[in-house]
């Protein structure tokens, strides 16, 4: 249970508390539509980023298939399009969200728009007090001065007829400010009734609001919580693959997938010719390349 | 000491192993250049972040000052500008390992101009391995050749001068084609100790880069996974924030700073004009309030 802090301090003599509670709770109106634009540009950042990070993954394989690092870009591309998927996942997240707060910025217009109409009959009261108020003032004013024309006529010696005149002004004068006076108390009591339980009625508002307000950022929180944590998994992976990616495994890889061959030249020896083999057939030795034989295509040149 | 891959894969009956392996290193460059477009990347998405988020902190700040949840806007705009903070400062360290990135490109390039001076001779053996082989091969064709042609000369009854000069170019011919058995032999012995030499030198060179590029993701990693510790805790602070600022606070922050007082309005009461008090000075009723007055200036009215 909260002290009721609204129905403590919102009374005083210039009695506009009722006024500043109820701007108050509209207050909340424009607050809801605040952290809705708040998440929602949130979530336009978010999802910038992501498609940022989709054009850097294809950066990623984009770059060079050759060379001995040439293997690791996959794994920068493999990190990065995670990275990207994590913040559009939060995105949609952030997206889901707002729809909530949406519905809650409705709700809450329909409930003020019920509260105006419940709290009429207080805006009454307090402008019933205001003008009574205001009467009796003028009523305790008008008595007094006719009070004073009457003593003033007596001291004058004025005519009995009009002495009897002033004597009835004074009696009206009198009644009216005595029936002020039980108005006032009348709409003092009102007012102070309505005040209290409307006071109490705003505060409830007030805290219903905060505490959904409360819950929307709670969710908007934990959505935010979630990204991180799959982002400190994806940074990980990436770091645990960078570290099996070893020296070795590359230059071997690059060796297996480059490699030209495990035979080194072979030794070449004088061959004396056989007159006899070679006018046997069509002269057998024409094409037959030496074992080691530069076919003039590859010249070795260094660009 | 890892395996001599380059050694052992890049000898072959083609002979362009040491084209192969030159060409690898110099994709080398290629890498470092696309590391460090990739990094610099990554952090121009990481400014962009960050001056989103620096937008989206004063989005937070231009918030409605009004109303029980204003109070709640500082501790997102506080947030959020650290988050933007958080991001600035991994642009900064991504910007300094660009700095040491360029350096190692530059440096890489100088060794590799070094090298290329080295490695000439190996290249020089390779082309000499190539030309020798040819010309191997055409001597022993010319050798065979001319040796038919005096045992074709021989069995048609050629003269016996004829059969000299056939016999001069038989001798001329197998001279040429020893000479080349014999420079082939020291062509093949100085391709393979030069092969092996470069090879392994090729190998060093790739070994090293992969060291450098490692080295520099892992500086990067390390700036990335700072910056994600640090995000983690601004969001830590986010929730105890939030978590600190309760509904009852707020309620109270709200009745503190607007409340219009605690007074309830005072009972009136008809007071009697007291007619020689009232005519001894100057009317002293005139002028003072009742003491819940209306001033007429606050008339409480539901927008």
């Amino acid at each position: 249970m909260i002290t009721p802090y609204f129905l403590e301090n919102f009374w005083g003599d210039k009695n506009n508390g009722f006024d500043v509670l109820y701007h108050n709770m509209k207050h909340g109106q424009i607050s809801s539509k605040e952290l809705s634009d708040f998440i929602r540009e949130r979530a336009t950042i978010e999802e910038a980023y992501s498609r940022s990070m989709t054009k850097l993954a294809k950066t990623a394989s984009n770059c060079s298939q050759l060379g001995t690092f040439a293997p690791v870009w996959d794994v920068f591309k493999q990190s990065t399009e995670k990275l990207a998927a994590c913040h559009m996942e939060l995105v949609r997240k952030l997206q889901e969200l707002i729809k909530e707060v949406q519905k809650y910025v409705e709700e809450q217009a329909k409930n003020h728009k019920k509260t105006k109409e419940e709290v009429a009959s207080t805006l009454e009261a307090v402008q019933n007090i205001q003008s009574v108020s205001q009467a009796l003032q003028k009523s305790k004013e008008n008595y007094v001065n006719k009070t004073l024309e009457q003593e003033r006529m007596r001291k004058e010696g004025a005519t009995q007829r009009d002495l009897d005149k002033a004597g009835l002004k004074v009696k009206k004068a009198t009644e009216t400010y005595k029936s002020y006076v039980e108005k006032y108390a009348n709409a003092k009591t009102e007012f102070e009734q309505r005040m209290t339980e409307t006071a109490q009625k705003f505060q409830g508002i007030e805290e219903e609001h905060v505490l959904r307000m409360q819950e929307i950022i709670h969710s908007y929180c934990q959505s935010v919580e979630e990204t991180h944590i799959q982002i400190g998994e994806v940074q990980e992976e990436f770091v645990k693959n960078m570290e099996n990616t070893s020296v070795e495994s590359l230059i071997q890889k690059l060796a297996e997938s480059k490699g030209t061959g495990k035979e080194r030249p072979g030794p070449i020896e004088f061959e004396e010719c056989n007159v006899s083999i070679a006018t046997e057939g069509a002269n057998p030795e024409k094409g037959k390349p030496l074992p080691y034989q530069a076919d003039g295509e590859i010249k070795t040149q260094i660009p």
